[in-house]
């Protein structure tokens, strides 16, 4: 049975329910006056990237437990991702690290994935950790090392990224570095820096004229004293100085506790310089969990900057959306099947924010109302919006059963061979 | 007695051992090629402003356990500050807040200070309080506020004390405020930072030509959910977007758990818009404790990055240096007394730091060498640099116990009153 | 028109609205086999306890912005309460503060309470704050303080509070300390907590016999360096050795950055120690926000562990619910509206929980399921059931809504002076 | 040219500089009327244990960068230790991880250590990874698992730990887990702790008598919601059901953000459980860096404890000291040994504290002088101590320039190959 009909056949059995509650917050949604059709149609446009490196089991610096069936090739997991885009009709494309995910036909990746309705988001680019046979190491930096020769090969690398991910389709890079230090004294701070720029630049002036380039902040790990971009002031200061292809991506991990990820959101907005993110969810550190495991409420908050952002600056304002995540204890596949899910819910709860109310209500310094007008939203169960946008698409109202039925696992398990694999890692 | 002849009595008693510490130093630093004298010179350069309200007793919302002698008034502050540069020789500025420390007659405040040696140093606004009379509340914000007759009366508030300041001989304008939320939802993240910077621009705008205004951030308190200016990033946006004369003040409290603060002053520094410092020292929030009481190797880290960019850029670069603590079970005197010469400490080990071999460590990727290179400075005991650097200034070798000696506390407490006195509390 | 008749009139409002929602839950239950009768007859029974120092508009050390109508005396402090009690059905008990509420005439106060249906929850000690008159000070410590005449002032306090809450019926004594130190080496770490667990020993001796003791710890905020019960370790030590009917009270807000809270809950279950709790949010310290409003996942979390224990332990599981919250930005009449309605729906979730299945997804360490399991409850929409349980009551369907209707503030506000108020502070 | 001519040649040209550094220490502290044979005496008996994992490069989940020369199995490691005791005089000892370090003869082992003057310490279980022939996976947990047959496999595994250290002389048996759940659901809280304890009480039945048994406790990593033994009071209630050769471990790094570590130690020393320690020191999480990089003085605060308790309860206190880092951008070796000094300093100037003056001003609540008190002996310069402690062990004066020029690195690096190395990784 293919898995279109798997999905026919578990969606037939979902069939009455869904569209019992989907006419039930038709009429919930009326009462406010908010138009379910809109809603539904925007949020058919939600869309987000897998990372390549996502559908391989993750692991920690204690060890990895892998699963079965783990794709072993580029091919592969452009197979698994078009498994996931067949189950949530949401996650068109998938983004390429580079040399992990480095197909030795670029031509024959591109038709696969395009064979498989797949196309190619920003390509990423690795100098945090050495590859066999590389001339010079990155034990010490990358692009702002202070050899000279170590960051020309830095830079090469992320020239030959730039020319991958051309050929590729897409249409921007992705600079997440580990520069930085362990301990006071080992790099001097704003000297780095100014190296990680000038070494930016040259990749700058080497992007193609459609192209992106989106400076990533983390403040620690593996770095464990200073991280040369450790937060959004020092990746905005590096956008700014690049230029206007240049902005920011938000890993929603990468912050120390108790940011409040929203209002960054909101300043990059402001400054112009929002460039994408890599959806994920934290309690610790860069935990890399499923989005909205631990904190939903705050992703729901994250999609309200983004939605209002929208409304406000139209079709051009349109960050990169992106998950990055490790998958240690779940399947792959059905972890992230329940990431778009959860991801699409925290979108639907923002479409149905009622702004205008909203507006009224901080506008008169009322703020016991205006924090209930976005609890309303989000305490609203829109399971039935998401399910009915994947039913529209002809996609699964429950991937992860449909995915768990179909035997995709266990037939993939057979075909692909673990000895040689080495794991992924998460960003 | 007077000061200068305990000042004297406590010095003699000390004066021996002082000067044979002061030569062993001076012994051991030879052998790193260090000339003592230098040091000691650039040692004796440094200054740092008192803060008016951290002369009487601080306290916490749970409440405020004053002591005795508080002083009542400006006059007394100014005196009290005084004493502090007479004992220490190295705080010969004051920092007022207005309106807690607005004086009656502004040119009797300005010839008391001159007369006692203090001048002004920056002076801070406060529009996160009520006072009485005042026709609007800050209740949900001031200089942020949604409704501009409220924006308007902060406006006039800063353009009051630029006046009041210009006629005292200050040069700068602090600006910290507590405009924020404490729920989602109750501000529009994006709205309130652009009424924020339209507000300020106007403030700039009055600016004397010689002076320069400070934007300060901080994460939290009193707002508890978003705060405008939440991190150094939204005080850089700010400070751009204002102008040449408008930089960026650090308060070493204002900052999330774990933050490297020594690299946020070097990405100011990067940035032309380290403007300059709250001197305090915490463990969990903004604690306003001694400077150096929790994390002095943190301490002696941000005067490397101050001493490493001076040697760079010269006597152009000249961070304001001001203290800002709250001594709530200490005598606020005495607290201050310890914190110039915590202060002075961490600059004599920033000051004998080996920057030629720190260098060559860094270049070289000698990251235990580079460390220890920072770590040899820090572990030398430079007392005697300090006590040196106030005897040469008639200054005390030893402040608090002079201090506890000269019986000025038990004078003061006959003469202040202490039945009306409104609490300060620190920023 | 009375309360009641605000009631009614605002319930049939929304009557028809309620019902087509409740109707619909049930039939989204019952697909999950979950009885929604079962659900709101335990719903039902949630109570909670309203703290007598949340009726007033809190304050930081920053300032206070006192509201309209605030509660004069304990007295009016219980009226307002009575109301939250009518309009939510589900909060009969005043949490009163000593000496802030101490009523000149205690039998006056409980007939006025009992009247109005309202009945006194544990009773709070408070050796934070130096009162009028007191001869020593608590400036460096109570329960701790190395003075042991001090010691034996606290302790007569803690006596004090215990006869007076006998008096008005309460059956338990919640002792939360400021004692600690701001400086390494101010107090001896050990010495003070031994200090502290012998003059406990000493109030525990004079405890009723069925009254219990609740130990509060809090890991900073006033002390910021070392609290004397900064953890539920510190807590767990005083009860274990105090004895059997000491127990610990769990504050949401009083826990290092990254806590796992329901973790802690877990563990004082097996230890045999969950005495209670005071709800509140927070995003970075003890920020006292409304419940639920940062984390409100986190909240469900821990009332999953509630539910999870009755299943286990039955009615002898009975911790005591308390909330203690800071109003310093919304109504604190509207804000403990909604903080009891967020506690119900948080309790209301955590009922639909599908205990057998997560138990089997647990045993068979299917975490994508399990989680799932928990998920599916918490997405739920439970307003109708928290709304349906109200309205069996009499109470309101929407209390904020009836509140602002009925024009209670507005009346009380015309007989309340504030002249000479007392801003209460939340613990 | 063996090693102790290199460390006579170099202390020969560092002695007259230390001579005279140590003449002037002794006139300080003479001053104070501390006797300084009598801390060098005390400073003698200082010594570390290494652990056999931190001799090798550490690495990150993003990579590792190894050196050259690194031990290839136990006896190298042994040597490795040998040598660094050579230098320091002051870590006798090895603590060995299972079964990395499982060594086919353990006989020779014992020998090979005792002819290098090196015993062995605690040893270390790991049932965090899955080993190469492994039955069950620890993927979902080890003693806590849900499956008893894990839990069995588990409690094996520690049984052969015991029976290994056992003959090698080792006295106790370290037991970190990793037990723990990455999502809400996926463990039951509770019962997890519970088996846990169930299979503890089952290897402490198997402790030979004189051994004793360190539960070690680790907020998050690798589990990354929940850690079945998340913080010290986890810990204290399973060393408190397990019996009185139970104790908890405390390493450095595994607290939360803000912790007061040196706080935890003593509620330990309080309820008589303190075990031991895990040095190294950490900025954001459990970083593993180099003890006393990054909070020197907090890890001076630390000692200051365990010298106030060792003071008081004499003999019978006698944590185990351990080192526990992860060595990623510093020669192993090299790191070690500035380790070794590091703690050295910490211990020196603990042993310099006034405890008398201390105790004064703790009694008068003179919170400044007591922390003057404490920050006297932090700011005395105690590397002269360290190194004469070492000069009369026939030990290096400065062990890392000894160890550059004696060329052993090179020397092994031609002998080890690095092949097959699978790297070890810090707990």
């Amino acid at each position: 049975m293919r898995i279109a009909e798997h999905i026919r056949s578990s969606n037939r059995s979902l069939a009455s329910a869904h569209a019992a509650d989907l006419d039930h917050l038709a009429l919930q949604l009326r009462r406010d006056e908010i138009d379910i059709h809109a809603v539904l149609d925007e949020l058919a446009a939600f869309d987000v990237a897998i990372p390549s490196w996502a559908l391989g089991t993750g692991g920690t610096r204690f060890g990895r437990f892998p699963g079965r069936g783990e794709p072993q090739n580029v091919f592969q997991k452009v197979d698994d991702i078009a498994l996931i885009h067949q189950l949530t009709g949401a996650s068109s494309r998938v983004s390429l690290h580079i040399p992990w995910d480095e197909p030795d036909d670029a031509v024959a990746l591109r038709e696969h994935a395009a064979a498989a309705g797949i196309g190619f988001d920003a390509v990423n680019s690795n100098t945090f950790q050495d590859q066999r046979g590389q001339a010079l190491s990155y034990k010490f930096g990358s692009l702002s090392h202070t050899d000279a020769a170590i960051r020309a090969q830095a830079i090469a690398h992320h020239l030959h990224v730039i020319a991958l991910g051309d050929g590729l389709g897409s249409k921007a890079l992705t600079v997440w570095l580990a520069d930085g230090s362990n301990y006071p004294g080992q790099i001097h701070l704003r000297k780095s820096f100014d190296r990680l720029l000038e070494s930016l630049h040259t990749v700058y002036a080497h992007l193609p004229h459609d192209w992106g380039l989106f400076t990533e902040h983390k403040p620690f790990e593996p770095a464990f004293y200073a991280t040369v971009v450790q937060d959004w002031g020092s990746s905005l200061l590096l956008a700014q100085a690049l230029g206007p292809r240049a902005s920011c991506l938000v890993d929603l991990g990468h912050h120390l506790p108790g940011t409040n990820v929203e209002q960054v959101v909101a300043r990059l907005i402001t400054a112009g310089k929002l460039g994408g993110f890599h959806f994920n969810d934290s309690k610790y550190g860069d935990d890399d969990l499923t989005s909205g495991s631990i904190h939903p409420y705050q992703l729901f908050l994250v999609f309200n900057e983004l939605v209002d952002a929208s409304r406000e600056l139209g079709t051009d304002f349109r960050p990169a959306y992106m998950i990055d995540q490790s998958h240690n204890v779940k399947d792959p596949i059905e972890a992230l099947l329940s990431t778009v899910d959860c991801l699409q819910q925290a979108c639907a709860k923002a479409l149905l924010v009622r702004r205008d109310a909203l507006h009224h209500y901080q506008v008169t310094s009322d703020a016991l109302m205006a924090e209930r007008t976005l609890k309303s939203a989000y305490d609203t169960d829109v399971r039935p919006l998401v399910r009915e946008v994947r039913r529209r698409k002809g996609a699964a109202l429950d991937p992860v059963v449909a995915f768990r039925h179909c035997g995709y696992r266990t037939l993939v398990a057979k075909s692909r061979s673990c000895a040689d694999y080495a794991p992924p890692q998460s960003l």
